[in-house]
């Protein structure tokens, strides 16, 4: 991908795109110098969230945005700013939020990288470079999900239906769909959705007045996955006074702002954060999530997971690489969950 | 007060006012029917908040907004949406959150009183009926600020030096005043006030970039005690990426609305959350944060507040009752931090 292929396009589109097409399950060919963490032959997840392990961001358990390669957009190496690819005239090709990964080879810092066990299904592990563990990291870290809770998701794409996922193992008993599309509701129920709200036909109440109703006051946790400032509003307002929480996940026109009445935030108790890859540190959070799928009986340390994560029904599609252009368009149309890509099929 | 003055103020105005002159330190003199909880000669502290004990909110400990009598702006006793009483012609007096103090006998609902020591001075006890106790309980309960943490206040009134008060008993080491009036920066060292920005006077840069660069990218905590919307702005821009936490403590005017970029919310990890009381529970909270006055050397069940509770320096004037206009004046004047009127002087 060029520069130019930059200019083209929103880069968070890209972004989620990119997202919904999942090759991020690497085995490492070769070690530059310095590097201690992975050697040849390790299977290997690329995020494009750092994780550097040395700054006081990635050493603390408040935060996930490492503070010594903090992300960006951006067409370089992380640590260097400098591209590794030429394409046969010489000339560069950049790379894409660190990982770079519509390729058979590529290069990525070792702060991109996480090492997971070689025996997981290399279909599976990929789920947990962006999508699946941004939606379950966000019910589990972000949010903190109590057993017993509500919650409702605003949007049931695949990040919408990773967080009922990740709700559902942290123990929620009531998590409440909202998608303009009722076709989510019958998907919706394999990852845990007990109830649904036709955002784009919630009758003369609006759809927080809905979830207000439904669970007597508001939802524990509201979920905005959709990327859209007026949904993330409504989730706000949606939540239950005294203690809810609106967790935005999705990924905003550049420029957008979201309103939200002084009044509301003065007198709700209700707090509003935001959640870059789930709350999750690559390194440490994507092996916890792939041994609750490969163990099922295991339990997380807060003592509330003990349920499977399942992996196998996001993978709706998978083709080879030269069919690339069929996953964008499966994408588009709305017809798959998660495609994966094969290189070497 | 009549029901006719509400309309000639706003009300939240007439609150920030009667804040500010605390005559709530009370003696019962009788008790109605199915109150056990306290007796004729008790001492008690009126709050505008209630906390009935009963309702799902008052056993959590994660809220302090009662469910069975939520606190609402009204003229009436909280539980029976009546008045107690009437003037010299029989017409009806109305009440004024829920407390209605500024008389020498009031009539109140239990669930807007807390007994308290006797022994405790009613010219500092009434100080946690409202303001000091806002202050400290945003640092200690709603924020939860940790030892060593940097905090930055905006708008170094009461309210807001009460923070500062609170932030320095939970251990903060930098504590950053924020005000247009560099005065405040004097009074504010007593209370913990360790830096001063001048709001009205920060050079090129705003108050934000200001604040990052004296803490390396924001402070832990951010509280606005002010009650404007762009603040609320200038300190979520303040607060630190990764965990910084934005409070809300001051009231706003009716209608407007606080407006976040979504790139901010989403890409941060920063919070925002109002607090009402400061997220104390009065019944539970209020003789605890009395006994750090009393008793300097006991610790809190967090832990970490282990130093004494200044109330003293919260009082700069004290006036009989029949002295309450001049209250009012040195209040708009800007010329007192707490005035006590005295009832029975």
């Amino acid at each position: 991908m060029t520069q130019n292929n930059f200019a083209d396009f929103s880069v968070d589109y890209i972004h989620s795109l990119t997202e919904a097409i999942e090759p991020n399950c690497r085995v490492v060919e070769s070690v530059g110098e310095g590097v201690n963490e992975v050697v040849e032959g390790d299977t290997v997840i690329p995020t494009f969230l750092p994780d550097c392990g040395e700054c006081v961001d990635c050493q603390s358990k408040k935060s996930n945005l490492c503070s010594k390669l903090p992300f960006k957009v951006s067409p370089w190496m992380a640590r260097y700013e400098t591209t590794r690819f030429t394409d046969l005239n010489g000339d560069p090709l950049y790379h894409f939020l660190f990982v770079s990964s519509f390729s058979e080879y590529t290069v990525v810092d070792i702060a991109h990288l996480t090492k997971i066990d070689s025996a997981i299904p290399p279909n599976r592990g990929c789920l947990l470079s962006c999508g699946v563990s941004t939606g379950v990291g966000a019910a589990w870290r972000s949010a903190g999900v109590e057993a017993g809770s509500s919650v409702a998701i605003f949007g049931l794409g695949s990040i919408g239906l990773a967080v009922a996922e990740g709700a559902r193992l942290c123990g929620a008993t009531r998590i409440i769909g909202v998608d303009v599309n009722p076709d989510k509701f019958e998907i919706g129920k394999k990852f845990g959705v007990t109830d649904f709200v036709n955002g784009a036909d919630s009758g003369e109440k609006s759809v927080s007045q809905v979830i207000n109703d439904m669970t007597g006051g508001g939802a524990d946790y509201c979920f905005e996955c959709v990327g859209r400032a007026p949904l993330v509003q409504e989730a706000y307002a949606s939540c239950r006074k005294g203690w809810g929480k609106t967790i935005v996940l999705g990924v905003d026109k550049p420029g957008s702002q979201v309103t939200l009445p002084s009044h509301d935030i003065l007198h709700s108790g209700k707090s509003l954060l935001g959640s870059l890859f789930g709350g999750l540190k690559p390194k440490s959070d994507i092996p916890i999530l792939l041994k609750r799928y490969t163990d099922k009986v295991s339990v997380l340390e807060n003592g509330i997971m003990n349920n499977e994560l399942q992996l196998d029904e996001f993978v709706t599609h998978e083709v080879k690489f030269e069919d690339i252009n069929k996953a964008f368009d499966l994408l588009i149309e709305g017809n798959c969950l998660r495609c994966v890509i094969w290189m070497d099929k």
